[in-house]
């Protein structure tokens, strides 16, 4: 489905070929032709006959990486000396370290840092158990937990194969807001044994990111950590999509001038964001009433019994008024506003059609949304994905790394409703009146100004209810 | 009982005087006077009248600190303007940080460290799980893991009080060998839930070191897990001390001409050190019927009812051939090696007398040794301690980075007795023929040599057992 070369597929390849005129115009040309999107080409080592180059490009597939190297390999007097798939290579014996504050170069530094200065140090925490936010990594460290059972678009794929995504968010909490993430990949799947453990590791956590686990274990799993430690608890792919999707919804709500309390909703796709987006809407001012949320057997309406669990029968007792019970193609008919959360090209351009004038499209599944921004144009108003090649991109780094960077700064214990409503307004209220427009309802995820507003914005809050 | 000034007491002292000559001098003759030892001064200002300077001097306890800052206030016209504790101040919010390995400057790098470029190495290691040591930080990274139950000299102080210590560790691992340790203090002190939770974790990480963690328990702790987990699990109490000692005592034996298995050992401790030394002892040729271990109601023997253990009784069966029950003074009598791995002051020059000619004491209580080498002068020929302040300073740090990076790099799934031995043998040979001396048994903490001479051990043995 992947159509246009993407830099997850970048590969570097280097080549030998004899130093002559016309050569890498051949070369670029066979590359370009096979559909290769051709970056930095750069000259490695030059002889009297022969030349070679580093020539990066990008492809949209494995296989269209070999089918590109095949044609160059075709072509007479030319060695492939290596082949660099970037992304594999970035990746090579992972993506973070541990980095000192202070290097170790005497004695008097070892006898400081560690034993017997250290002593003092621990002494110290002992009587005073509030210091430990002084003088350890908690005052500024979370742990990101998975049990890799939803990882991405991928799945139940497991521990180890959901590292890679921790130690990518690890980087992202660090480049973003400098909070110091460490990943913690749990070998099981049981909600009790899950909860165990982050009780256990607590200690040297100021705050736990919870990722990639699915639903509705994640919620019961949540729930139950907010109440049983003094850390705050955070399901990622719950609230900080929430977050974002709200951030958006409050922009688009301006362009196309309707009101929060009386907007129709359908929300496609009833996991762990699915849930977290409609209780965040309902706390912003949507009449739950007006929500329609449909899962792959259809709208959830009281008295469902195919496929529901405790969590989806709660929110079937408030949503879906109209009791439309049939599919969702249904539920869109005269709705403001589609939130999907669920798969790839659910939707088709009539379904969009049948929705109330000036309609607001978030197709949020990844890679591929619910309806190509393209299918969409025309008859929809305002169309926002996941990705960052369309304008509009609903990414959870607007959230996550200001929302624990106010978290940690303002010593918070748990994470509530107002931290996340005045993040979303935070991140809404970047964009100026002027700025507005339906392709920049939302930051850029490179929007320098992004994560300090969300802290700011979570710190406001804890000041306020400890005023309180 | 710490009479000299130490950098763990090391303190900054901001100080504006009048701009005279001969006020600094009365500055540090006040400082010295009070005990405090001077290292750097620092001038912050100068302004036409007035001066301000940082000096730094080593204190030998807080309440001496608290002295010599009383002192100074004493003089006329100098005001104090800031105290700096540099010991707090490096442990300062932590002492580590989450590295990136890679900037996230733009979309293209984000899509290759994270969605969607990371979803091909996930799905990489779904289809190749051993490939997570290629990709992932499991291939460098280990987790020193501690309940804080037996925190250097200070007891179970918990998990909090113990991260300092953990951390220390954490840049010991990264300065010395380039290994990136993570500490986990650990909210639970039953052995059960500890095994559980290090077994839940284990995905991120290639090596376990467990750390500080009291006897019995841990001997359970560590046994379970390596028969239960595919990565390697070292107690660095038990088997970092057990090899220092071991090299230690191989270099001590040369220089006093005794073999091996001829030498009367006493080992004054039954905790995770002492029953590891003797363990190690015991494998490296140490005839066990030669070797009597005290614990604090006195020798271990068998039939012996108090203060007992499944471990001490083990060690019972085969140890104290002589049937010695009475105390450590006749213990020692004849022997030709003490190891104490107990408590400060526990013995006197009149036990040490009764030893064997050219008795070897390894007094490695910490920071006060069972004898002080001062005491031990002249009777003893060779005296090692724990302190980085006299001569032969036995310190785990010899053994640990160089390890575990042997470990990780021949991707060990296990650790055997023979690296343990192999690590030994490579911390003493470092040491030439023509340099070893009475003072100079073993290298120093900072011989840039050690770690890679104790990995390449570690790694050599791996490769014999992998060819067998």
């Amino acid at each position: 489905m992947q159509t246009k070369p993407t830099p997850s597929y970048s590969t570097t390849i280097r080549i030998e070929y004899p130093n002559v005129v016309g050569m890498l115009g051949k070369l670029t040309s066979t590359i370009g032709e096979a559909g290769g999107d051709i970056g930095s080409i750069d000259i490695i080592k030059t002889s009297k006959n022969m030349i070679t180059r580093d020539i990066t490009f990008s492809a949209t597939s494995e296989e269209h990486i070999e089918q590109i190297i095949d044609k160059i390999r075709q072509l007479s007097n030319v060695t492939i000396k290596h082949i660099t798939d970037k992304t594999f290579a970035v990746h090579n014996k992972g993506k973070i370290e541990i980095g000192l504050k202070h290097t170790i170069r005497t004695r008097e530094d070892l006898s400081m840092v560690y034993t017997p200065g250290v002593a003092r140090v621990c002494m110290d925490i002992y009587k005073h158990p509030k210091h430990v936010y002084n003088y350890t990594i908690k005052a500024n460290t979370i742990a990101i937990v998975t049990d890799g059972t939803a990882v991405l678009g991928l799945g139940d794929i497991g521990p180890h194969a959901a590292l890679p995504v921790m130690e990518g968010k690890a980087m992202l909490f660090k480049q973003f807001a400098d909070v110091d993430a460490y990943p913690i990949c749990l070998d099981t799947k049981e909600p009790d044994k899950i909860i165990e453990v982050i009780k256990c590791i607590s200690p040297v956590f100021g705050g736990i990111n919870l990722e990639d686990i699915s639903a509705p274990r994640c919620f019961e799993i949540e729930e139950t950590l907010r109440n049983e430690l003094n850390i705050p608890v955070f399901h990622d792919d719950q609230h900080g999509t929430a977050v974002v999707v709200l951030a958006a919804l409050i922009n688009a709500l301006k362009i196309v001038k309707k009101e929060i309390n009386k907007i129709k909703i359908v929300i496609s796709g009833a996991g762990a964001a699915g849930l977290a987006c409609a209780k965040l809407l309902f706390y912003a001012g949507v009449n739950s009433s007006n929500v329609i949320i449909c899962d792959s057997k259809g709208p959830i309406y009281k008295g469902r019994k195919e496929g529901m669990n405790r969590y989806k029968e709660e929110i079937a007792k408030i949503t879906n008024k109209r009791n439309i019970k049939t599919n969702i193609k249904d539920a869109l008919k005269g709705a403001d506003v589609f939130i999907g959360t669920s798969g790839p090209g659910l939707l088709k351009p009539d379904d969009i059609k049948n929705m109330a004038k000036d309609s607001i499209i978030f197709a949020m599944a990844n890679p591929i949304p619910e309806i190509m921004p393209e299918e969409a144009e025309g008859i929809a108003r305002i169309v926002a994905t996941g990705r960052s090649d369309y304008p509009n991109q609903i990414n959870n780094v607007l959230c996550f790394p200001g929302f624990f960077r106010g978290l940690l700064d303002a010593k918070a214990t748990t994470v509530t409703y107002d931290m996340k409503i005045a993040s979303s307004y935070a991140i809404a209220n970047l964009i100026k009146p002027t700025e507005l427009n339906e392709e920049y309802i939302i930051p850029s995820p490179f929007d320098k100004r992004v994560p300090k507003a969300v802290a700011d914005a979570v710190e406001g809050v804890v000041k306020k209810m400890k005023k309180k």
